[in-house]
């Protein structure tokens, strides 16, 4: 498992847009081959910025698989509107550390 | 639920140091006000990095109550020996979306 980390900058005033093209568009990312998981989060100190987190089998699964297939094409075709800036793109190993708080 | 992003860029080399010192790190900052969970993910394209994910209760969790405690000078003590750049801080909100893969 890797992880895929891209942080959308988004036109002021469109969050809302995107949000809801984001929503469509996780159901298509979910088709792809060796998707495992897709969170979304919405920046704090700057709000119109959202960290995609999505998990895949490889790194080759995101950028060949996905990115050479049509899926990848409709999802652009939805989110890239309302880009304000070029999407940042990073991807990360599987955590070599993770704990929980123990709930007493 | 809120998500503390921290990315660490370490002195080359010092990689390994820094995966100890990390894994004692946490259980001090797991025993923090508001603290839910942590997980730690090195960077593929640039493997001097670091992706440190905190869920805390509220961003006052983090920016206040643990940033003003002594736990958190203990924790600095022990990975800022490995720091080559200072560390970059960004809070995301609870997800608005998140989806895992159906299993067949």
């Amino acid at each position: 498992m890797i992880a895929e980390h891209t942080v959308f900058t988004i036109t002021p005033g469109s969050e809302s847009d995107f949000e809801r093209a984001m929503d469509h568009a996780a159901t298509i990312i979910a088709r792809a081959h060796g998707f495992i998981s897709l969170r979304l989060q919405r920046g704090i100190e700057q709000p119109s910025t959202y960290l995609l987190l999505v998990e895949w089998e490889t790194v080759d699964d995101h950028m060949v698989s996905f990115r050479e297939s049509e899926l990848f094409s409709e999802v652009l075709a939805l989110i890239r509107p309302h880009f304000g800036s070029p999407p940042q793109v990073e991807h990360f190993q599987a955590p070599s550390l993770s704990c929980q708080a123990s709930r007493e």
